[in-house]
């Protein structure tokens, strides 16, 4: 077993899976349950002190993650895979550590990533289901796929996406660079859409899917949607797609930021 | 809009997806909630009578459906497609109706149904799932496929399935015919058995799948499933395999049975 200094603070990166049904989303918050806390009290049980977890971004009340990244610095003995297995044991079984590494100090899971993928799931059939009513957004009426694609193709490169934002927000820039927009569809009843962008604004697939599902619909035209784009006018922009059917997939960093730290050590 | 004789007695079929996640399986029970207390209440509200719903099999606690069918008669007005939507608007969203249908007076849930298919679901990763948690089997270790193939061939066909029985059951006769039982490995991560049989023994498919991934973990030879099978003695099987594995998929029945009364109108 290596020794560590424990006055010096190591570095650590998680990757975790959470069911976001019961949650009012990533940040912490007085008087709710939020992802944060719960990881937090976690870590603070098992390191024994105070521990700041950052996550790669918040995600909103009720929104799913397969692979949200969360960094955090502590002085600790404890190797990563005593970390992964002591995490696993004291999170409720709606959040799960999928991997846990030693990182640079310069890891930051919000300041390195490179981009990030999220996917928005919708069951597209006459009847809701009972197994999916937290998984995907139900949109009962038939939705015409290649005007839908269309509006994809005219999101992809960079844009100012500030029709698609929350309004209320603020942020110093409103432009992304959408590397990827595509659409799927696993079977006869679901649609899946992937977004990956070098970073999105708040609300902002929601209000992409809203938008590009009224085009689905026929009430709006993919020349319609391109001049929402352009518009930079949220006002203009169709409903936010409801929060359940959105899941952060992955956080992406250069080889170079994420690779682990793997003379300290590291468990996947 | 038909006329129908209110003194006559109507049957009608549903079928039903659930969620068996929190509900103490089909069958009414007292102090404890059932799928089909809910469903009979919801019926009674609509109807404004008390109806008993037959269902065409019982599940255990926490087993899911994709398309359980239930039976009911009543003396209504209601067409099919009002039972439907009337329902659905009062069930909740963890029980939804797929499909309403009259059918003629001799159709029955239960014995007209010819076949049952069920499906099990396994997540076969190191790290569990806060998505799946409910809807997956976890386990962790490697299994070993080819060998778990070998025994669900040996229980096609024919059988006394006395082996794979709840113990302290008591039926008629423990022979089962096995229309098929197979495994597909959709992902890297999963594997889903199914299984078709002209009827299952009470903890049947719970069992038989315990049995099998014992033999997948090499803890039992598929000459040794076989002798299990042969000796009709439930203390040689493995271990029940958890309920929230498990799927009623759907349930069969012969053309000539099942067609609803087109007559009487319908509504899928």
């Amino acid at each position: 077993m290596p020794h560590h200094d424990v006055q010096a603070k190591r570095n650590f990166k998680l990757v975790i899976e959470y069911d976001g049904s019961k949650y009012h989303g990533w940040q912490r918050q007085q008087g709710a349950l939020t992802i944060q806390e719960v990881l937090e009290s976690c870590l603070e049980v098992m390191l024994q002190t105070s521990v700041r977890a950052k996550a790669s971004g918040r995600t909103d009340a009720g929104v799913h993650a397969r692979g949200q990244v969360v960094s955090f610095a502590c002085r600790t003995r404890l190797r990563p895979g005593d970390i992964h297995r002591g995490l696993n044991s004291l999170l409720p079984p709606d959040i799960v550590v999928l991997t846990a590494d030693e990182m640079p100090d310069s890891f930051h899971a919000r300041f390195s990533a490179s981009s990030k993928t999220y996917a928005y799931r919708i069951l597209n059939r006459p009847v809701p289901s009972a197994l999916e009513r937290s998984f995907s957004w139900h949109i009962p009426q038939p939705l015409c796929l290649p005007e839908m694609l269309d509006c994809l193709r005219i999101l992809e490169g960079d844009h100012d996406f500030a029709a698609f934002m929350a309004s209320g927000s603020s942020v110093t820039s409103t432009r992304r660079c959408m590397i990827r927009a595509d659409l799927e569809r696993p079977d006869e009843d679901h649609l899946v859409f992937h977004f990956e962008a070098n970073g999105f604004l708040r609300h902002m697939v929601r209000t992409l899917v809203g938008t590009v599902v009224a085009v689905g619909r026929r009430k709006l035209t993919p020349p319609g949607f391109r001049a929402i784009l352009e518009s930079k006018d949220r006002r203009k922009a169709g409903m936010t797609a409801p929060a359940h059917g959105l899941y952060l997939v992955c956080v992406n960093y250069d080889a170079e930021v994420c690779s682990p730290d793997r003379q300290k050590g590291s468990h996947t």
